[in-house]
């Protein structure tokens, strides 16, 4: 029988768990100072309700069955969905209603190098308000969230949907084509641009077309040298630079960087070739590098998406919100040294085990971490184990020192022992 | 389209996630007390591995699926199999291993009350050792556990399925029948005696054998009377009481009871009837209930399975631990009052908002919760929102009070208001 857990998911033991679940606490900590509240969603919904927006294609990404009254149900792939499915259910709501969330997904993915079938998310939406305030606000809680976890050095990259339709309007590539054009260009990292040119050309686009498109959209301009690029254009034509939608996007992303700022977020740089593979996306889009780690991509990305609640809730109810990829974020937060517990307490025979089992007590009652012997093994087999799970203290019960009212502590780091009177145990524990 | 959460599946929003929380987090501070380590598992799992204890006709009551590689898959609906497999797949773990875990599981089970398809679970398995202190401290664990988040009356009910098995073999029930009668006999409160005896007859059990054994099994028999029950008919029959299986299960249960008491156990009874419908355990096993909602049933349960891990390791590892139903807790615990935030900092008008932030950050900082209108409301509405929220206090941000370097600062409940210099706002906030 196969012993591992399925393929592309894993079993987490206690030491990575410790490390995961202090990341969960300090990023909860950030959302809750923020008043963000927790949420938490079924594992499976109606597919219908899944594929609704991302459209049934989806289907061969994510797991999906019928459940033994026939319903088709999906795994949980994304978080935003099901959010705006509350949302939409629970109308009364105060706005803006701010939410997040902290946990597993599934998708049916080739497994490779932090990309798992099971895997973890965290993130935040904020839905009812239109304003700048609230993108600012969203770059906030990441930047804070990566701060409070120790990632230090990573920068947002930030751009705008309407920015995108401004470059493809630019190029004269048709409206019912922009979903799609930034489907594929969003791939261009993972399939390369020889798989991308094919797509656009099947998607009807000329050549001239899609490579001044995604030459503007790669090359690493300014925001100000866009702006200036698309005016000219305009000018040249005799035709308005406000009818291009890009228009609107440049002063929405210079409302959102300037309040960002007074956020307190640091290193926001423009790059118009973030687009976001995802179709509900209506404006601001970010994404968010590590120094160093660029390679695996994105840690941290999110943006406005304005229509979606309303394909659920028939109200319209602008939104705005982002995702963490924890996985990722764990490979590059460093190790911690890991221990169970602060003290084991270990009887020397048979007789002080009663007396180890009291003195474990009362150190867990005065909310400090203990163990002792459950199994009956001899001194030296349990110094093995205090050993093997790198606990840093033992009390040892000797018949000797108990006839005294005494045990002896060992610091397992040094070696070295000292005698404590029964009444200083728990004061000493402390101090440690 | 359908906007509810798949049938017998919950949305949980922050009021009741945050009840949630805060109990997951009681009861993991008292697990890691006693040097218990997280551990987290798939939400799938190989099918045959979840079927080799439960046999194939746990498919009736899970869900199960095929992945596009045509692998079958079941979603977890219990840890106790999934934790052994990772004990299996990592022989060289030092013993004992004490692993922890506070999840969601699922179930093809039809909904009622406190019963979900999709239910939350938390609990600890305890392994490799085969002492009566293993199974007195899984009592203790569960004992400080429930009264960490509150619950402080309720009993243990214990037994073990060594006494069951004498009482079988009393009656000449045939060994291989006795997990069928246990797995019969535990759904009695479920399906009443009646179909409960139709069950035994199929099983080919004759009425005096099945009426005899459940009898002694029903009645409130004390450990003395029964031991004292079972030495009697064997010395009439002029044979060694000790040939009989519950001998070693008496002896083992007071162990147990004493060394319980030395945790600081209290309100353990002795309960015949407690047999658990799960195959695998081997000896002790325990129900909890609450005074005043025993009609839920029990909340907590478990027991020692000495032969399981072997099915999946091949080697011998005793094993004992339990589950807490965090569902059926959450209903007995009490509401408490939710409010996202403390603060609510209000601009009066679109000048003060470049301000609010300012604020709204700088208690941020300080670790205080707080918010600020990110919508552009007019104050009145910003009132109505914090009344809502049930949030305590608002700083107002007016441009009189700015102007002087003040806010007001009003009691949501008293509505009594008092004026703070900015740089006082940090501290006055600290201290409300």
């Amino acid at each position: 029988m196969k012993i591992q857990p399925p393929r592309g998911t894993r079993d987490f033991l206690p030491e990575e768990m410790n490390r995961r679940r202090k990341a969960f606490d300090s990023i909860r900590n950030v959302f809750e100072l923020y008043g963000y509240g927790e949420v938490c969603t079924p594992a499976f919904e109606d597919f219908k309700l899944l594929s609704k927006k991302s459209g049934p294609d989806i289907e061969k990404e994510i797991y999906t069955f019928k459940d033994k009254n026939g319903r088709k149900l999906g795994l949980r792939f994304d978080p935003t969905v099901p959010i705006c499915r509350i949302v939409a259910s629970n109308l009364s709501l105060a706005k803006p209603i701010k939410f997040y969330y902290i946990t597993n997904m599934w998708r049916y993915d080739r497994p490779s190098v932090a990309r798992w079938r099971e895997f973890w998310q965290c993130g935040a939406e904020l839905i009812g308000s239109d304003r700048a305030d609230a993108d600012a606000e969203v770059l906030s809680l990441v930047f804070k969230s990566l701060n409070a976890i120790g990632i230090k050095n990573f920068c947002f990259k930030i751009n705008s949907r309407k920015i995108v339709n401004g470059i493809l309007q630019l190029f004269d590539i048709k409206k019912p084509l922009w979903p799609d054009y930034m489907r594929i260009l969003d791939k261009l990292d993972k399939i390369g641009a020889k798989a991308v040119f094919k797509e656009f050309e099947k998607l009807g686009l000329k050549k001239e077309q899609y490579i001044s498109a995604e030459n503007i959209l790669r090359n690493s301009i300014s925001i100000e040298e866009l702006k200036k690029y698309i005016i000219g254009v305009y000018k040249n034509k005799n035709k308005n630079p406000e009818e291009n939608d890009a228009m609107g996007g440049f002063s929405e992303l210079e409302r959102i960087i300037k309040l960002a700022k007074l956020f307190g977020v640091r290193n926001i740089e423009f790059d118009a070739s973030i687009v976001r593979g995802i179709d509900y996306y209506t404006g601001f889009v970010f994404e968010t590098f590590v120094k160093g780690y660029e390679n695996f991509g994105s840690v941290a990305s999110g943006g406005r998406y304005n229509d979606l609640i309303k394909i659920y809730s028939g109200r319209e109810t602008p939104a705005t919100g982002f995702g963490i990829g924890i996985d990722r974020l764990m490979e590059i937060l460093k190790d911690e040294e890991y221990s169970p517990v602060k003290i084991f307490v270990a009887p020397v025979n048979e007789e002080t085990r009663r007396e180890a089992i009291i003195i474990v007590q009362i150190l867990r009652k005065n909310n400090i971490k203990a163990d002792t012997d459950l199994i009956g093994k001899k001194l030296g087999k349990q110094m093995k184990y205090v050993n093997a799970m790198n606990i840093p203290y033992t009390i040892i019960m000797g018949t000797k020192e108990l006839g005294r009212g005494e045990v002896l502590l060992r610091d397992m780091k040094t070696g070295k022992e000292k005698r404590i009177k029964n009444e200083k145990i728990v004061d000493v524990a402390k101090s440690l």
